[in-house]
């Protein structure tokens, strides 16, 4: 089977043999799956990484112990925890220390025509949501966990930092919420996708307001994202980190304590809502994918994800291999 | 009277005119004030002060509105708030943003003879509590303000990093409202007052424990004390920040993002808390003072305050005068 590998900062297709199915685990075939900015950083060798990623995917079960998943599209959590610590135990195998990760951390991702993950990753893709579209649960699942982190009144002003991929799914995401959203970006056709959603945009090169917001999410991904959520924060109000920058951030700490802010890091959700808000069309992705390509395309695509300007790129598997 | 100027790094006394008591305002003689880390800060010309400092103070009122307040002895918040802003109208005065601060925004400080503030920011010393322990309300009362923030159950592991004056004050409130504190610091001799007190502590030349902690405060007042922090905190753990650094601070936003962590600034606190905990006897301050001196010889006392090892350092009022 076709199977992209990255090594030290390139990006092969091999023809490798199809992988084994361990007990409790489900043999996915990708049907589609997205480009993610830490892709492109585990392209560029950050953390170490060699070998399969992919972690934003629509599958087809193709072989599972629970026969009611045959055949059936699924997406799945990225997260394998171990299931026997105290993390496990509250539910929170997401943050397990010994936890492997699909496609980022000791477990081989999706951006190949089959792979692996456990049954209980699973969740079923409701007939209403595109196969595209499908592909965002993940990404729109770690917009999603925001509000399962932090309580935001409807109708209470957030100022959403950055109008990447990222960005748009968390700005639509706090508006479907019933947030007052004001995106701020740098490039005026991504923002017009926000608008197109009733998000209100403004442009980052104008002054930024200070002070003004209870909340500010940072998705920049850049070095001033933080200090500039910090300086638009309210005294006591929250921002919230969703974005990483390799290496490390300076940051003037006094503003921090002497306004008593609080800065909450933010990752992975549950999919539940994110799956909820595509099935209802309240969010829409269609408009965030750039361009397409098959898996023995890969480096193309890989190519095509790291252009400026390009939002989700797609890889799609051979639909009847 | 005798007034303390800082001025261009340099500590003056002058003798100027008693102050004048605007309507709704005590005049207060100064019996005892304790230099802090944020005076020797001013000193060095942080914040482009110049003036008089000293807001950690004990005075006895010699002049007010207020009848019943004559010849009392008071301690005194800091800040000074509009009274007519969204932040006053919701008892948020501390963080109000045309507040002035006692002593180190534009509202003269206690190190001086005599000096005012608003008789609301004022509080009646209970006698149970000896002058010189009084002193340390106001930054036990910061110390306890991380209890105002975060909710810590009873038997919580706590770390506190930094055996300075703050870190020995919030080991104690801490440790005095249930936690399970355990303190690392540099200092053998600053430990052992918080170890006599009942706090576990350790060495910060050992290596720290990771991921083991709900909850760190970073009372160090170094640029590595965030990082260790972040280190030390379990995944979605909190880290509650105590103590500024000048200038930035480069932080590692990665592992605060991926585990989930939450970051609190935290500054001033109420009185009543640490009233309660002087009266008490609760929490000890009286090793804390390693010196005294009168207000004619702050330059020497400031210079004592700056040296190694040295915890707080008193100016004393001239009792009679």
């Amino acid at each position: 089977m076709l199977s992209v590998h990255l090594e030290n900062g390139h990006v092969f297709v091999l023809d490798i043999p199809k992988p084994e199915r361990p007990p409790g685990y489900a043999l996915i075939r990708t049907l589609a799956a997205g480009i993610c900015s830490t892709d492109l950083e585990l392209q560029r060798g950050y953390y170490g990484f060699s070998g399969t990623p992919g972690h934003e995917f629509v599958g087809e079960v193709v072989e599972a112990d629970d026969a009611t998943l045959l055949n059936q599209r699924v997406a799945g959590e990225i997260n394998l925890p171990c299931g026997n610590c105290s993390w496990c135990s509250r539910h929170l195998g997401r943050h397990c220390p010994h936890r492997t990760v699909l496609g980022i951390v000791k477990h081989p991702g999706a951006f190949q025509e089959f792979f692996t993950l456990p049954e209980r990753n699973l969740h079923l893709i409701p007939d209403g949501i595109a196969t595209e579209s499908a592909v965002f649960i993940e990404p729109l699942a770690a917009a999603c966990e925001i509000l399962d982190q932090v309580r935001i009144p409807a109708g209470e002003k957030v100022a959403v930092l950055g109008d990447g991929k990222l960005g748009l799914l968390i700005s639509q995401a706090l508006h479907a919420h019933g947030a007052k959203v004001l995106q701020f970006g740098r490039h005026r056709d991504k923002l017009l996708i926000a608008a197109r959603a009733g998000v209100e945009t403004a442009s980052v090169n104008a002054t930024l307001p200070e002070a003004e917001f209870d909340f500010v999410v940072d998705a920049t991904g850049t070095r001033e994202g933080l200090s500039n959520a910090v300086r638009m924060v309210k005294p006591r109000g929250t921002v919230i980190l969703k974005s990483t920058v390799h290496g490390e951030v300076a940051i003037d700490t006094a503003p921090v304590i002497v306004n008593e802010i609080t800065l909450i890091g933010s990752r992975c959700g549950r999919f539940e809502p994110a799956m909820e808000l595509l099935r209802l069309g309240t969010v829409r992705v269609d408009r965030l994918i750039t361009d397409r390509f098959p898996l023995a395309s890969a480096p193309e695509a890989f190519a095509r994800a790291a252009e400026k300007g390009v939002l989700k790129v797609l890889l799609e598997g051979s639909r009847g291999a």
